[in-house]
């Protein structure tokens, strides 16, 4: 997506060997038309294939998804990330660990808001190592429903999560892939939208 | 705002004395075309005040934050609920205890989203004591920045948050405002908007 690369090499930040802070338009402060655009390349990719819901996992994963959502007319579940105590019925959950927040969360999603009729789109804002992805897809799973596709605003092409999610057979589409960060600048691999 | 009311009475769920589950439309399944009604409302009531920023708190203020921004066409920031690793500068910070989660946190926004030139309209899914406002309110005029409004979604009017933050002189305008809940039912005050 011409437009995400474009605003990943204006406005991102390189911190470290392999962070990339887009803390101006995604992951803190958030630019609605950015995330507008976004939703309509995803919903335009995933127009015929009969979703029925899109599921993120929170926090930044919430913006991305709930236009992607609009785009395809059909409702936005973000996962939590720590049980409530207003969560209390038939709660579906998985580990993930976290390696930006070097921590590990129970996530969950509310067992009623998925069924096996369901045919789910995942979105978020970064793919690194898969795990939050692979959480997402054990808990809609274990709901009986189906994992149509895992669509990534970011994905790190030098980590492993989108090896590891093709080859368990989920369909990895990233709007901008990071190949590698040289001299400051980012490299883009080809996106796949 | 009858549409909110109206969901509220249909979908909401009552849980104890004080607790009001909108887990099917709000806090966790969103509902994206209640979000855009949310987000015109209050544009409309905030459009002649030059708002420059919408700030919210993750993760359930984001979804209605962020199209209250796109109606008003500014950016909306959400505030962090822990530090993070790639949050490394100029970091403003305040603490917030949750009755709901009975944890506190340290909330943080990256100093450089907001400048004294910013007007900024605080939006939250809920107002019960007022501590996350309060928290949002201490970030905000730590930048320097002027807080225009609190605008709510929902309002547990029979709790002191409204009453905390009106007497320290910000304005809250609430689309839903809970009075009591009488034989398992929601009984709304009059509403802001």
């Amino acid at each position: 997506m011409k437009l995400l690369e474009e605003r990943i090499l204006k406005d991102g930040h390189i911190l470290g060997d392999n962070i990339l802070k887009v803390d101006s338009f995604l992951t803190h402060q958030v630019d609605f038309s950015l995330m507008r655009e976004i939703g309509k390349v995803f919903a335009e990719k995933f127009a015929a294939t009969g979703i029925t819901k899109v599921v993120t996992i929170e926090a930044s994963g919430i913006a991305p998804a709930v236009f992607t959502a609009e785009a395809l007319n059909v409702p936005m579940i973000f996962a939590k990330k720590a049980k409530n105590i207003t969560m209390n019925e038939g709660i579906l959950t998985a580990q993930v660990y976290s390696f930006t927040k070097q921590v590990t969360s129970t996530v969950s999603i509310a067992g009623k808001f998925l069924s096996p009729e369901d045919k789910v789109l995942i979105i978020d804002d970064f793919l690194a190592n898969g795990q939050a992805a692979k959480g997402l897809i054990q808990i809609i799973e274990q709901a009986g429903a189906t994992v149509q596709a895992i669509g990534i605003v970011i994905e790190k092409s030098f980590q492993d999560g989108r090896d590891l999610l093709e080859k368990a057979g989920y369909p990895v589409l990233s709007l901008a892939r990071l190949d590698r960060f040289e001299n400051g600048q980012v490299v883009f691999k080809e996106a796949d939208l």
